[in-house]
């Protein structure tokens, strides 16, 4: 539709005139961007990794949500290992541009640990505290070889 | 309580002893650590922003969050301009102790377009789409000498 709006005057000239999503990303000078990954229908936060140029295009033409993986330096199709996949239900971005929110539908478990979301401690009473328990295995999801080579994420 | 689970021996053994979430944290080579704001009981993702060790520190002392502005390179106390504060509820710490959840009662609108978040631009219909509209006026906000001398944000 032409007369969808696409631009925002307040929110920066970086952004004016930009059509397509990955336009108007304002990539760091490692060509990445942060994005927050938050299932659907239930709001919770599943995990944060980032993105570069092409895994942002590669998410958004498969409905896949592919990630960049800092360590390997290559793309990290999220689930590819480990089954636990992403389909991507809407993909957001942020008034600067420099962080994406992918709103998804996660099979399974988000986190190389196996559990659910990857925030699972919590400051309470005064101490780290781990406030979820492992929904799967990890060296189901893995195997036993996982070797955590990856961006703070076994590359599942 | 000394029985407190405070680690997990599957998130990796950079973490492992650490009572204290800022002790836990693996800040990058700037200092810095990511944290998603999420209003903590409708689930919405509100904005991302960055910590140093003072931001976390004053954000768990003082009960509202405190971000750390590169541009400024300063302590950016959100709401202090603007009034828009968030209150904490609870900080969490993922799986790699890079990225910080911050569970907040957000206080009017999170973002510097007078928007409620951040996230209001999305890929729809193969177009970039505004998809939600200011709560308030910016200029209210921070009047009309802002300038947008922040990091993508006015520091409200």
């Amino acid at each position: 539709m032409t007369d969808t709006p696409t631009t925002d005057a307040r929110s920066g000239a970086a952004t004016l005139n930009a059509h397509k999503l990955v336009d108007a990303v304002r990539f760091d000078a490692r060509g990445l961007v942060a994005c927050i990954a938050q299932q659907h229908d239930t709001g919770e936060v599943l995990m944060m990794a980032w993105m570069n140029r092409e895994a942002v295009e590669e998410t958004l033409a498969t409905g896949r949500v592919c990630y960049y993986s800092r360590s390997r330096q290559g793309l990290w199709r999220k689930g590819e290992t480990s089954g636990q996949i992403q389909k991507l239900v809407e993909l957001r971005l942020d008034c600067d541009g420099d962080t994406l929110l992918a709103l998804v539908e996660q099979h399974g478990v988000a986190c190389h640990t196996g559990r659910r979301n990857c925030f699972f401690r919590a400051m309470r009473d005064g101490e780290l505290a781990t406030i979820a328990e492992p929904l799967m295995d990890p060296e189901a999801l893995y195997g036993s070889h996982q070797g955590h080579s990856h961006d703070g994420h076994s590359h599942g």
